[in-house]
Parts: structure tokens; sequence; C-alpha cells
């Protein structure tokens, strides 16, 4: 946090209507079936030929994020596309969210302002109109909830629960950064805590940083698919890491499955970096989470056309339940995998 | 909080994927817009012929409930029912909501499981289906995030902007019961707090008590106009007071108002209290809040009906913008109305 604060705004000299008022007024709306907006009991919007997708998440300071090395603007950002990601992990397009904020009187006007940058600049990259939400105070820390609605074609969507023996499991991007950049994130913060002379040495680790601090949903990935006639059996976006999220779909679609380590996208500052912290760069790929990559499976018949889609990799294969979720090594041994949730504190 | 915490269940012998399995395993839905709810990354839902209506709330511990006087089924029925409240405010039908959930250590399996059968109350109360969200821990205290979304037909929505001058202003049930009903039980939260021995004297108050810790929606409002072939001009709910409210819809709609103080609906509960604690009644009306009652401007010519439908009452006129917002006492006297939102802590 800043700490200048005495040149910051009081949020209570806007008051609560003031403070809504003046986070709204640069609102405008982009998508045609957003029919009202903030200002009223509910927003108003049209699906008339489409399905409405909804998802939501809830962020809360200390848990999900760390504002001690997280730009406020980042964290709006971040916030809005962990939602859109789930949105396009159905095959849909958002199309509205609604943000919910609780704030502590440790926050000024300015630290709220950057927040929603990041927040408008989401929904501007992702074509999303912000049509709702609340704020209040809240006695510790930062709390955001937020929802995102879209949109998808029946005959589109695509579940968790429909993947097939023999479909093939591919996934787009990298694995494994997101995990590694706060891994160092949390090393320098510690460094930095113990002696405050110390500056963080951040330097040769911006991508991997980028991962943890600025992801992007996959947007780019539903529309390669959809341009290439290629509709995934299943889908689910890497939130938990590569192992609990694919026996998400196994486990919802009655199967098991098959993944070769060595096909599994690493990229070269995530490797070094896991060798830094003595960990195999799999490890954070599998169970790190917080990709927000895209995981799908396709028909046997689509392995073609989906090998040749950019940033997009074939990791392995659907097999029966009874041979259960196999990690498969170069040397041909097989490792069940785990699934890892979060731990309650 | 439960003193024998002891005997009840750690959460983190369930881990996250058991506990969402074991608060969704009993989710039945409803409504046949909805396609597929908790499970996959978004919930389906279809509103191929309504408008969408949809409205959010964050609740925080310490700042919105206390828990040391508020039961957690309780605290789920309302969190719900808040939500809710806002679309029948839209002369909307709820449909769906999402919960998200942030639970510090302090809460066990049974504390979780309370909570959920007032939320699963409130969703078979007002036929609406529990679709999605998220748990997970927090640093401190409970965050209850939920988003309610629900159907309209287009022609149908009632807007806060759509007051006219000559317009009658009515009210539903009566005010200032639920902002009494919180004096009570913070008053008596001091006592216990100083002594342990005294017990919360509580007898008496019943209804005010249960105004503040049990509201409903006013469904049946919304139903009986409807019956009625009235479509108000505008509506929002009471939750910030009758003050703030009105002024909503005056402002919203460019329009000022007279309200009669006589006219308020109080009960004998809530005039009985306020004496108690040496306030005016009306005060509790105008600026306490959380009544959750419908407040909607209609049509001159509807007056008649409107005065003769059960538990609606007539309280004012739509003026002048330039006559700006009156409460005008038996005695002829008018007094600006003020609005109160909340204050940054």
């Amino acid at each position: 946090m800043d700490k200048k604060s005495t040149n910051k705004t009081d949020i209570s000299t806007l008051g609560e209507f003031g403070l809504i008022e003046h986070l709204t007024q640069k609102i405008k709306h982009v998508n045609t079936g957003t029919r009202t907006g903030v200002g009223d009991d509910a927003a108003v919007l049209s699906y008339p030929e489409k399905e409405v997708l909804v998802t939501t998440d809830l962020l809360l300071e200390g848990i999900h994020f760390n504002l001690v090395y997280t730009p406020l603007k980042h964290l709006g950002y971040k916030s809005v596309v962990v939602n859109l990601s789930d949105i396009y992990a159905m095959n849909g397009q958002p199309k509205q969210i609604t943000v919910s904020l609780g704030i502590s009187s440790r926050f000024h006007l300015e630290d709220i302002d950057a927040l929603y940058e990041g927040i408008h600049l989401a929904c501007e990259t992702y074509g999303v109109d912000l049509v709702g939400g609340d704020t209040s105070s809240s006695l510790t820390g930062m709390a955001i909830s937020i929802t995102a609605l879209g949109e998808a074609q029946k005959e589109k969507i695509v579940y968790r629960n429909n993947a097939k023996k023999g479909d093939i499991i591919c996934v787009s991007g990298n694995l494994g950064g997101a995990y590694l950049g706060l891994q160092l994130l949390e090393r320098e913060r510690k460094i930095f805590e113990e002696d405050y002379n110390i500056k963080p040495q951040l330097g040769g680790y911006e991508y991997i940083i980028g991962r943890q601090l600025k992801p992007e949903a996959r947007k780019d990935i539903v529309e390669r698919l959809s341009e290439n006639s290629i509709l995934p059996t299943s889908m689910i976006d890497i939130s938990d890491g590569l192992s609990s999220d694919i026996m998400h779909i196994t486990k919802n679609s009655g199967c098991g499955c098959k993944i070769n380590s060595e096909k599994i996208p690493l990229v070269e500052e995530t490797i070094k970096t896991a060798e830094e912290f003595n960990m195999d760069p799999l490890t954070a790929a599998l169970n790190g989470g917080e990709d927000y990559e895209l995981l799908f499976t396709v028909n046997k018949k689509d392995i073609e056309k989906v090998s040749e889609l950019k940033d997009i990799y074939v990791i392995g294969q659907i097999t029966d339940r009874k041979a259960g979720n196999q990690l498969v090594t170069p040397e041909g041994n097989s490792i069940s995998l785990k699934a890892q949730g979060w731990k309650h504190q």
C-alpha cells in the first residue's frame, strides 16, 4: 500500500451515494443485451436467443490476494478475468459483470479508483458491461465479489461431464507459471519484511510474475476452436492445477485419463524458477493452479485439426474409469494423479 | 456462537471438494429455466421470453450482521431474502441465486449447515433455485455474497425513474420495526457482555426482533398488484429507510414528493419500543432501513383500487422537482427529507 496516505482522499468525504456515483459515472455499455445497469434495484438484461451462463467468485484479502505485492489495478483486472475465464470454459461469451466490494477504513478513494481502473480495463478488453454491485465498509481488509453473466448457444455449451473414452486431452498456453510467480513474490515479500532496505529481486521473472498478477482469460482459444469448427467434448479452466482440474472432468464424465508428462507445456522461465525452488516444474503445473488456461477434450477425429492450432497442446487421452487418472512419464511409468483443493485455514 | 465447539466437526476434515459436495447434495431445482446448476464452471439458465434481472449483495460479519444475536439459520434466510426483495422491487420474479461464502476457522461444519438450512428454506419459500457459488476460507469472520437472478416481462418492469407529478406514493406493511429490533438486540448484547449472568430481556418484542432477524420479501404485494391490474409507475424496496428510498425515486424521476407523516404505517410494538429509546418512531421509519417493504408510486387513477388492497398504504404524492422532498406533519408543517446512506467506518 502507498505510504503517502496523508495525500489521499478519505472515502467518508463522499458518503455511500457519493462513492457509488463517483464509481459509476464512467460506465458505458457495449452489449445490446444490457438494457439498464447500475442505478436501480436490479440490472435488466436480455437473453432472448441464447442460454444464460452465470458464475461467481468471492476474493478475500489475505486468502486470495496479498496487497503487499499486488497492485490494486492488477487486482481489479484479475478479479474480473478469473470470472470471465469460467464463462469461456463453458464455450460461452461473457457479457456482463456485477462487482461488490467491502473495504476497510485503511483504503482511500485513490485505492478504490485504482481497483476500478483495472476492473474497467478488463471489461473493455473482453467487451463486458459492468451492470451492478454494491459497496460497503468492512471491519478488516478488502473483499471483492464478482458475478459474471455470459451467453452461449444451447448446442455449443461445453460441460465437464461429456468426455468419452478415446477423446484427446488438450491444454492451451503453458502451466505452472502463475504458481511459481506467487512463490517468488512471497519469497521477496519475506526478505523485504525482514529488512526493508533490501529491494525485491524480480528482474528476469517478468513473465511468471505477470502470470500471477495479471492473468488473461483465453477468449482467443474459444474463438480459434470455433473458427476451426472444433467443439470440445468437455472443458474447464485451470484454476486449481492440471491434476485437480482434469479430475473434475474425468469424475463428472465417468472416465479416467492418461496424461503424458513430457507433453505438458512449460516455458523456460517456469522451469528455471522451479529449479531455483528445488521443485519439479511439473509439480507446479499439476498442483499449482491459477494459470487460467483452458483444459479440454476433443473427439479423436479432431486430433489433426487441433494439433495444428496455435498455442494448443495435446497432452493425453481419456481412458476407462477403471484405469484411473494416470500421469505417464517418458520412461513409461504411471503415477496416479491426486486432486488438491484449498485447505481450510 | 455455540460454546460446545468441541463436539463440532472441523471443516478441514472434508476438504474443499468434500465441503462443496456436502453442501450441494441436497439441491433440487424447481424452475424449468434452470438447465444446470452447481458442478460446472458456470450455471446454465434459460430466459427466452422475458428479461433477466440481476442483483447482488455482499454481507460482512461485524458490518451487516452480528453473530452474537443472529442465529446462522436466520442469517442464511435473510441473506437470500434481501436479494429477492430487489427482484420484486423491479416487479420481477426471482428464479435463481448463487451463494459465495468466506469462513474463518472459527466456524464448524454444523455452523455452515445451519446457514445453508436458512438459505435452502428461503429458496423453498420463494421458489428459487440455488445454482452456483464458491466456498473459501477467510482470515477473520464470515463473508456472504449472494447474487439473485429473476425474470420479468419487458413491459412490466418497474424502474425507479418513472414517477410522475401527481402519482400516489404507497408503501406496504409497516416501517421502523427492523431498526428498533436491532437497537433492542444491541442493547441486550451490551448488557450481556458486561455481565454474562444477565439474561437478555426480549419478551414482548418478538415482532420487531423478527423484522430484524428474519425479514420477508413482499412477493405477495407484487402478486396482489398484478392480480388487481395495477402497474406501479416506480418502485424500490426499503433497505435504507423511507427517506433515502423515496429520494432515490424522486431523484431518478426528476420530481419531488410530499409524504404525510401520519400516514406512515407503524405498529404498536414499534411505537412502544421507540418510546423506550426516547426516539420518535417516525425517525426509525424514515432513517432506520432494513424493513424490506415495497415503496412504490401509482397513477392517480389507481388510487381507489390501491387503497382497498390489504397491507398497502397511501402515504403521499409525487410533486414538482422544485417542491423538493417534504414530510408534512398533521399540523401542516413541512420538513425537508434527508438521505442517509452508510457511513464509512
